[in-house]
């Protein structure tokens, strides 16, 4: 049995996706970042880094988006999201599992928290910093999606292009946004048309970007 | 067969560490990152994000030095430094990959190349923010070790630990270097006095936190 600890829009609505998508029951908690709520000592015991998700499995949390999503499909093997272990496929979802959680989603956090890196005085800066670098991971996986796509493994969509779909979502008011991209644009209306993204934003209350 | 292009001390130095500590044959390719090796078109035609590592496995390329680590250890299961999919510890196994690949590594971008947020002028502030919240890490990771340890999965080592080792190692010249947590330390030891590491550092010409 899961339980989700969720913001609408934040990292927490890819595991959202992924538990629709993968049709496993769940129960969803909100979690107001906007009153802090990340930050009580009873979140923090759950989480220690203050932030969303959170699943609960079997009662026991586990933190990390993109390994809570490695860690479904894992465990739930239909419809099929994940190559296994062995397999000629982990490899390259590995790799771009890992790409995305270590090269393009810490390059969001400076333009959602741009005072981070250097101070409320320079969060002009960070932004546009930020923007033309992950304008520069855009190119690099807009040219990996032309050689070999339409999705991340190729013909078959993984975990991966649902985490990646969320990352472009984030990029949706920036002054390039990701569907700028014309394959990455692609990819995502693919993910964009299942019943599982129409059933996410409903229950997310997301009105931007469905 | 592994070919390994690596810069000494870089993040290719914990793929060439569980190379050794798995008894795998590689071959290894210096890029000489002082004269920009890694930006050369060769080397893009390979890692198009200009950075080491790079591991060709027999003959393609992967990138991602996290990635790369949950591939060796789920393909060569002796000494068993990953838990398998399915048993009770790959779920931790899995959010303390992510959790150092996403929230840990990418500081450490931020003090090693302390221009990029906000550009030079910026340099020192981003140091002391990066420092700073490396430091709010170790604090949680010393908490979890003292609660949960030795290592990051309980009694086992993992590939985690050796991951976790070589950030640690980054920090050796940081206003305060990882070993001053307690429990952080007593784990370094413990990876240390490994042979493999002696051998690391004799191959790589370490000379510092050896």
């Amino acid at each position: 049995m899961y339980t989700l600890y969720y913001a609408p829009g934040a990292a927490s609505m890819v595991v959202h996706w992924l538990l629709l998508e993968l049709g496993q029951p769940h129960e969803l908690r909100l979690v107001d970042t906007g009153k802090g709520e990340q930050k009580t000592p009873q979140y923090l015991a759950l989480n220690p880094n203050g932030v969303v998700p959170t699943l609960l499995v079997d009662g026991a949390p586990m933190f990390e988006a993109a390994a809570i999503l490695m860690h479904l499909a894992d465990t739930h093997a239909e419809p099929a999201l994940a190559p296994k272990v062995g397999s000629a496929g982990r490899r390259g979802y590995t790799q771009w599992m890992f790409h995305l959680a270590n090269a393009v989603q810490p390059l969001f956090r400076q333009w959602w928290y741009p005072h981070e890196p250097a101070g409320e005085a320079n969060i002009e800066l960070v932004k546009q910093s930020a923007a033309m670098r992950i304008g520069a991971a855009w190119d690099r996986i807009d040219a990996q999606l032309a050689a070999n796509g339409p999705y991340l493994l190729g013909e078959a969509a993984s975990a991966a292009d649902f985490y990646m779909v969320m990352l472009m979502r984030w990029s949706r008011n920036m002054p390039r946004p990701a569907t700028d991209w014309p394959h990455l644009s692609a990819l995502a209306q693919r993910l964009k048309v299942r019943a599982s993204f129409a059933q996410l934003c409903e229950r997310e209350g997301l009105t931007e970007w469905v």
